[in-house]
């Protein structure tokens, strides 16, 4: 069949337009019609060549949600009709690390996806005859896309999809790193680290689970009102912090932060946020993805009196357990996306989206088949 | 009264055999004849002076077990005739460390505990009318010493003070860590880093909760048939082993351990047990002491991907709660301390205990009085 998608053939060049072909489902395989994608930091960290395991020609997008037109043989949880978000982090329900109970990192098709094929080895992308690969086993900028059964969640029909496909990547892994990695308690104080998409559902993350002091941290003063606006209750700019900014936030929350998530990417801020932990329990997440060869330090000291590092990815998430429990969070209220959809766009305004994302202009560009 | 004790008069100095003078107990406070005391690498690590906060002249020890013979007014959970093993992380039950039941790091004494003195700001301790300033709350270098009453444990009377005094340190460091830090359960894998006498009591704790890989790690192949005394399932020599350690760590456990552990206070190593976790959900927990002024380091990706770096102080137990639990292990037979005692000096003899450790040629030299 033929489907519009926006190709990218190399890195650092505009995304193009064009109708390519893709193959139908095969066994274990299902073919969905993308009906809204968001623009994520990850595709744009890829298209920007920053990504060294990076494959062209592909097609990026990763966060989306659409309707399942056809399904493969030997497919039994999910029909035509069915409405899905794709997951980049499948759940086979089978593998070690998803039988373990103590992961949401599925390894079952790991390895091809790493690779920009299906697990069969192939792509069901080609333009002109040649070979197209898919992305982090989603790739959502085509109006049509193949997606193993196991890496889509079945949600509820009510959902729309323009602010459901928020859902696929960056609610959840703010959200999710809330209520599944760090599992924040009500009456915690929590402190968020840089205050983009990510961290914005991370406060409001912390605001469902009945945390008290949520305090936000970013350089930019701009983005306290959109912090307040999901649930912060305090903004700190390190820039107009006098003196040390750990004894700051140590000092803010009496003693130390009970949970802090860095939202940032950047290693010192990562440690920054350990330290702001507080002595005997404090639990740091680390949400951002950091710079290839940036490495993280602290003295051992500051884990020995008590303190946890760790880490999540897609929110610590079940993809077809926990996604469709998110879908209901936003539909009954207790999490909002709405506002965070900045800019509705085409597919053919796609660049537009990434321009909007590089400038800061965007919290969400969501773009609409 | 007069005791008999070693002073610390300076650093870097033998012990000096005196008999001192003490003051009885205040208010909240409990005298204990001190029956036996282990000498611990923290000891030396004070007397060698490499700990900047190290106070002089003082009573150094703080793993020992005894009996209270007096008791000063309002103290109401211990009475004259308690055995007790005196506790260098106390245990108030009341401070806002206590109370989260999240942490066993009380903090209600810590600030005069760090300062030598007892909670009134003063010490009992003098020798010729001169100040000898209190150790890590314990002095248990002294054949009688005072201690405030949240700083002791009850343990049950047929223990015997010998073995039991080891609880009061390093068996509850090992031991704890396995049970209350990391919380290994059974089937785990586990290694442990270094085979000292506290790699030697996290084995033993691993092999009490029922672990299935028991790796002991260590550069010393002598240490090899001690691990197996207690529970190691493989020994691995790092000097010994081609290519990559951490590839043949995770090798050896089907992609990397469930549990580490770190005994040795080398930082690295302390990496290289982070990094030897199981990609997903492996927990690797700090113990050993690092040099001043080192710091641990990875990349953010090991956290991001499932690995959790924590650290454990006094084997996260509460002092009142869990030590008299571990005293029932070790008479249950759960687990051992008796092998682990390779040399029992008198008080005389106190300086050779300190000369056996630094040759490595002691796992554990208790000093009975």
């Amino acid at each position: 069949m033929k489907t519009r998608a926006a190709i990218a053939f190399e890195a650092k060049q505009p995304l193009e337009i064009v109708e390519l072909d893709l193959e139908g489902p095969k066994e274990g395989e299902v073919l969905v019609e993308i009906m809204a994608t968001g623009i994520c930091h990850t595709d744009a960290y890829t298209l920007d060549g920053l990504d060294s395991e990076g494959i062209f020609p592909s097609i990026l997008g990763h966060e989306g949600a659409g309707i399942v037109r056809e399904v493969g043989p030997g497919v039994k949880s999910i029909k035509p009709g069915d409405h899905v978000i794709p997951l980049y982090t499948p759940e086979c329900r089978e593998c070690k690390s998803c039988t373990s109970g103590k992961t949401n990192l599925c390894t079952s098709i790991r390895a091809t996806q790493g690779k920009g094929v299906m697990p069969d080895g192939t792509s069901r992308f080609s333009y002109k005859g040649e070979t197209i690969y898919h992305y982090m086993g989603c790739s959502t900028f085509s109006n049509f896309t193949v997606l193993p059964e196991i890496a889509v969640a079945k949600i509820r029909d009510d959902a729309p999809f323009d602010k459901a496909c928020y859902i696929g990547c960056g609610v959840t892994t703010g959200v999710g790193a809330v209520t599944n990695t760090a599992q924040v308690e009500v009456g915690s104080n929590v402190i968020v680290f840089g205050l983009g998409g990510i961290g914005l559902n991370v406060i409001q993350g912390a605001r469902m689970v009945g945390a008290d002091k949520i305090i936000g941290v970013d350089i930019n003063d701009d983005k306290a009102s959109w912090g307040e606006r999901f649930g912060m209750t305090h903004f700190v700019n390190p820039l107009k912090v006098k003196g040390d900014l750990v004894a700051h936030l140590v000092d803010l929350t009496d003693g130390g932060a009970d949970y802090t998530f860095d939202c940032t990417g950047n290693t010192d801020v990562m440690r920054t946020a350990l330290e702001a932990c507080h002595r005997g329990w404090g639990v740091s997440t680390v949400i951002g993805v950091a710079e290839a060869g940036k490495e993280i330090s602290t003295r051992p000291f500051q884990l020995v009196t008590g303190r946890v590092w760790k880490g999540s990815a897609f929110g610590g998430a079940k993809g077809r357990t926990d996604v469709p429990k998110i879908v209901d969070w936003y539909m009954n209220g207790k999490i909002e996306i709405d506002p965070m959809i900045t800019h509705v766009l085409t597919l053919d305004e796609i660049n537009k989206g990434f321009d909007l994302m590089h400038a800061g202009e965007s919290i969400r560009s969501v773009v609409v088949f």
